[in-house]
């Protein structure tokens, strides 16, 4: 990466040059002694040159504007859940078919990408579930063919959520942290983009309503620790993240040990690989975001992961059973909590 | 990223207290008439904690050194080719067998990491054939595990391929790309790991002998134009590599083709997105390593993927048939080229 930083464009002013104009759509709703003003938020790209295009080929999920017709798939999508682990999403995915009681039996779920082996993608109602792999350049590629799926498909009001493993910091393990701010290895809650080769800086500001909502909703859950926190997002999983079980250290415990105690003192709680882009991404184009993961062990006492596999299971499941509660209760179920 | 780069280590010599000395064993053999040294290369780490770890588990792979016998799995592993896309190295891993006339059906092929969904393994007598997923996390995750197997496995004499897919520069889409230098968003050889919160900057040199060797191999190959270029590593699939169909785009087209004639000038030929970090580690690592990268498209024309089913399959498999070739060759079976 550069060690030169343009002008930072943090703020992202929109350039009526250059974007599309906010997506926000005013729809005067007058009922007798009830004068409203109901708001649709758009999912909006960024992006001056997708409405000339005559065709777009979403790639990497094997979708298209021609191949497909993506406001009748996907439409009514107001909830996105994303994570690395196509499994993991799989099972998120029937999990949602009980919880939000659909018909039929959600245990043949078909995958929407099954023609392509990079992510993939399931539906059940409003409900999305994505795969993304491992690391910011995996979610970056899927999250911009996600954002312009949901652009083709005209959805609104979509809340995005992560649902993922980290490490944690000073906390038990199978804690599950809800993240306030998105850090970089610096501590910094920024996302480094490089455009051509010029690098600009994004904010990874997420939504703090929604924070606190998922928290709200956590209280709920007995017996799974929850707290609200910062998530550090590094680019590697061994030397960036203060491995000593890597093929390659060059630092010794203490230096380990001594970088991660700061990560704590500066609000971290877990370290992941994603958040950073993700936050980015989705804050730019009008989505409302969260982070949500479980943590697998705390770094500061081991690096290796040696859970069973049924302790394992249980662990990964805690993030999709407060999402599911969430969405119970946005969409006014909320008889079937689990 | 930080813009901070400490002195620069690219010459990583090795620090005596910290790592392991240089895997090179003298093994003399003398034959009448034939006085010979024959030096064995190992496979070696740079860790020098791994020593005294009573068990180490290659938590990605499913694999450990309690729970597998990995010298007996992996004792006699000479090449290890890896590629993003599980099923296409399946596809590799298949037609290694037939390549290699080895016993039974190929189509039955077991996954050896079958008990994770992050990558998937196979092996075929002395080649390994592994998924990396997409981007440089994800393929340096997989590549820690990896040197640490072929290390724990006391493998020598290795070579590693990348085989993969790409944008092309300036070049007929469906040309073969030999990389003899793997370069950054700038167009510099190098690759700037983050190891806790430093920079350190490491070399991205790849064996010159190796990829002569396999461009020689390719000229037996008739109707696939192959090269020798730089490489250039990004990021990111869209804003990255100066894409006008991503979800984010600010730059205009003349910026785009500007940006890619620079880098064509600057000896690029095609753009990937994990060939940096992938000839970093096997350098350090003591790999002879090799990035053979088919050209889907050419970015001066155009962004978008648009080939035919039968076409993207036949492109793909040009890098296969290259480097089943040189294995071929290798293993002085010249009678059974393709």
């Amino acid at each position: 990466m550069a060690s030169i930083l343009p002008a930072s464009n943090r703020s992202m002013r929109p350039d009526k040059n250059t974007y599309e104009s906010p997506g926000w759509t005013e729809i005067p709703q007058y009922r007798p002694g009830c004068p409203q003003i109901h708001r649709k938020r758009s999912v909006y790209v960024k992006n001056p040159y997708l409405e000339g295009m005559d065709e777009d080929i979403l790639y990497h999920l094997d979708l298209g504007t021609k191949t497909h017709n993506l406001p009748a798939m996907f439409g009514d999508v107001k909830f996105v859940c994303v994570g690395g682990s196509p499994n993991r999403m799989k099972a998120f995915a029937q999990f949602m078919h009980k919880e939000l009681r659909l018909e039929g039996d959600g245990e043949d779920i078909e995958d929407i990408c099954a023609g392509t082996d990079r992510y993939c993608m399931f539906k059940t109602g409003p409900v999305l579930s994505v795969s993304h792999g491992m690391g910011i350049p995996s979610i970056s590629i899927m999250l911009h063919e996600l954002i312009k799926l949901l652009h083709h498909a005209h959805c609104c009001d979509v809340t995005i959520i992560r649902i993922g493993t980290s490490g944690g910091i000073g906390i038990a393990p199978g804690s599950v942290v809800i993240t306030d701010t998105a850090v970089d290895s610096f501590f910094k809650p920024r996302f480094e983009q490089v455009i051509l080769d010029n690098v600009v800086t994004r904010s990874t500001e997420l939504d703090k309503e929604l924070a606190n909502d998922l928290f709200n909703c956590s209280r709920e859950i007995p017996n799974v620790p929850t707290l609200i926190g910062h998530t550090m997002c590094t680019y590697d999983f061994y030397e960036g993240q203060g491995r000593l079980d890597g093929a390659l250290c060059s630092f010794s415990r203490e230096k380990k040990l001594d970088y991660l105690k700061r990560a704590y003192r500066a609000g971290v709680r877990n370290i992941e690989m994603e958040s950073t882009v993700f936050a980015a991404m989705c804050g730019l184009c009008g989505l409302r975001a969260a982070v949500v993961c479980v943590t697998l062990l705390d770094r500061l006492e081991s690096d290796q992961i040696n859970l069973s596999h049924d302790v394992l299971v249980e662990y990964q499941q805690r993030p999709q059973l407060l999402i599911s509660n969430f969405i119970k209760k946005q969409l006014g179920l909320c008889d079937q909590m689990s």
